[in-house]
């Protein structure tokens, strides 16, 4: 039976290169990894699976999943269920056992203090560059989950808000509305971005032109903007909203006017939160997947713990349409 | 030892309901998964792996990888080492086999006629709406590979365009320029449009004019836009393209104007291709992981035969900057 040691001697590379190349871990240039493989075809070599993975066999991995006040103390006074964040810890409790990830859950405000882990999961966006660089400076696998920071190749986890609000905004288009406005939140973090992108993308490739209103994400910011908005542009034929809570106080505030929904104008959220089907009218809006995301963050962790496909990855989870009384 | 008939008995639930919240198949409502997983855990019911992965286990699946005549016949006449699109099929094709899955590489053009497959990858972004369609009523799991459909809600496989152009923007601006040009091929197919917005997000974010010149992708439509860039807008401090090619051209016509770079204008590529390297002078440029990129959809094609997280994503793979020469 041929061994490592006579692929690496034929292809004329180390034993730790060609390691890297089955595992698919570190770099190797093309040339190489070409010459590897073919060595290991030659010889009718079988590549054993990762040895990280083998080491791994029937090991407990220690993880601490981290999230920050803000989001901890809601859950812990009104209980999780059904809530965003809720939804993700316990995905993320559920199917790290199966994985054989040992989970506790921790405050992120004593990252600091905290030891003993072999990876991480960040949920929200709540990291300070300092904390970044401290969780960084640890070498240990970590993932985040609906937290993405641009340029710093990071592995996370994040709902598709640009597919969604495509998707929500060309469904407006199809119904022949063509005058259709954004109303959204702040465009950081990341979250709204998106959404907003694919707003403006829909809007640009259909011919028309978008239409931006910028609110805090707060009941008394959208009841401003909706004000200015029917002053300056008047009554649109649809308004699209960064999600639900903005869709919810927008309709409300649309009534005071004497405006009705989806009568007037056809409003759509994003999210689908547990209130959204109980809104008057039921909300036509974008279900993000938190669970699937929370299953997602618990194997790509994983991958990384027992050293497959270690290149870091963003992975975005589709949304999905769901049609609701707000939309004509 | 507890049933699976046990945990839909108590949780009020079909036995059918159970397996989708365990295997995580399928949509279930929040409520429902919490009222399973309660059962469960009162129980102590221990779920079983997937039932699709327990069938799957020792099964070959039959795998049929497409790409378009337009790929296939320069890796046929060139052989494939180092080719953007032949590195990807090499991963395919070594991956495959270690996770059970025989794979058969076909003319996309050939796709109506193919059948016997368990699952398929399309390679590129030459899909037209009608192979689509074709592909969506086979019913069976598929996976795109350097192709993104906006709004479809497909599983697929890309180079984070975005991220990597905001890297390399941002890295110029770093270095004190202020006069940054990006010169683009076509925004469709999706890929361009990636490093378009990542320019110009890290241009506005810093509070400097995003400058943008398309061109066709050719060495002649490349001459023609440094032209009127240079009639119109002066020479630059720096310049980010959509791909290395279109930054070769670029540097080539810069030169016959008497402009050197770097020490009149930086050029920074995308890519990273063979060639990049050899480039006078040696190209600064983003390397996209091609051969990850194979390995990835090849696992994601795995999951999705073996029931494993079956909600759709899109996977975007970080890019890595490559300092060379042609940057100050």
């Amino acid at each position: 039976m041929p061994t490592i040691e006579d692929v690496a001697k034929l292809a004329g590379v180390s034993i730790a290169t060609v390691s890297r190349v089955i595992n698919g871990s570190g770099y190797v240039s093309e040339k190489t990894r070409y010459k590897v493989w073919k060595a290991i075809e030659e010889l009718g070599y079988k590549p054993e699976i990762s040895a990280k993975l083998l080491a791994s066999k029937g090991k407990l991995f220690n993880i601490h999943v981290f999230a920050s006040k803000r989001i901890l103390s809601p859950l812990q006074s009104n209980g999780i269920l059904g809530e965003f964040y809720g939804v993700i810890i316990r995905a993320i409790e559920e199917n790290c056992g199966r994985l054989g990830m040992n989970v506790e859950l921790k405050m992120l405000e004593n990252f600091f203090e905290s030891n003993g882990a072999d990876g991480y999961i960040f949920i929200g966006g709540d990291l300070s560059e300092k904390t970044l660089k401290e969780i960084k400076s640890r070498k240990k696998p970590f993932v985040l989950v609906d937290h993405y920071i641009p340029g710093e190749r990071v592995d996370c986890v994040i709902s598709d808000g640009y597919d969604g609000a495509l998707y929500a905004t060309n469904y407006l288009i199809s119904k022949g509305f063509r005058r259709i406005v954004h109303i959204h939140g702040p465009l950081h973090p990341y979250g709204f971005k998106m959404r907003y992108d694919g707003y403006k993308d829909a809007m640009e490739k259909a011919g028309l032109m978008p239409r931006f209103y910028e609110c805090d994400d707060t009941e008394e910011g959208t009841r401003k903007v909706i004000d200015i908005m029917l002053n300056s542009y008047g009554t649109p034929e649809a308004i699209f909203t960064s999600n639900d809570s903005i869709a919810f106080w927008t309709i409300k505030r649309l009534k005071e006017h004497g405006i009705r929904v989806p009568e007037d104008v056809s409003v759509i959220g994003f999210d689908d939160i547990v209130d959204a089907e109980n809104f008057d009218p039921p909300l036509t809006t974008l279900r993000v997947f938190k669970y699937e995301m929370g299953c997602l963050a618990c194997k790509r962790l994983h991958e990384l713990l027992t050293g497959i496909n270690p290149h870091p990855v963003r992975i975005l989870v589709f949304t999905q349409f769901v049609k609701r009384k707000s939309t004509k």
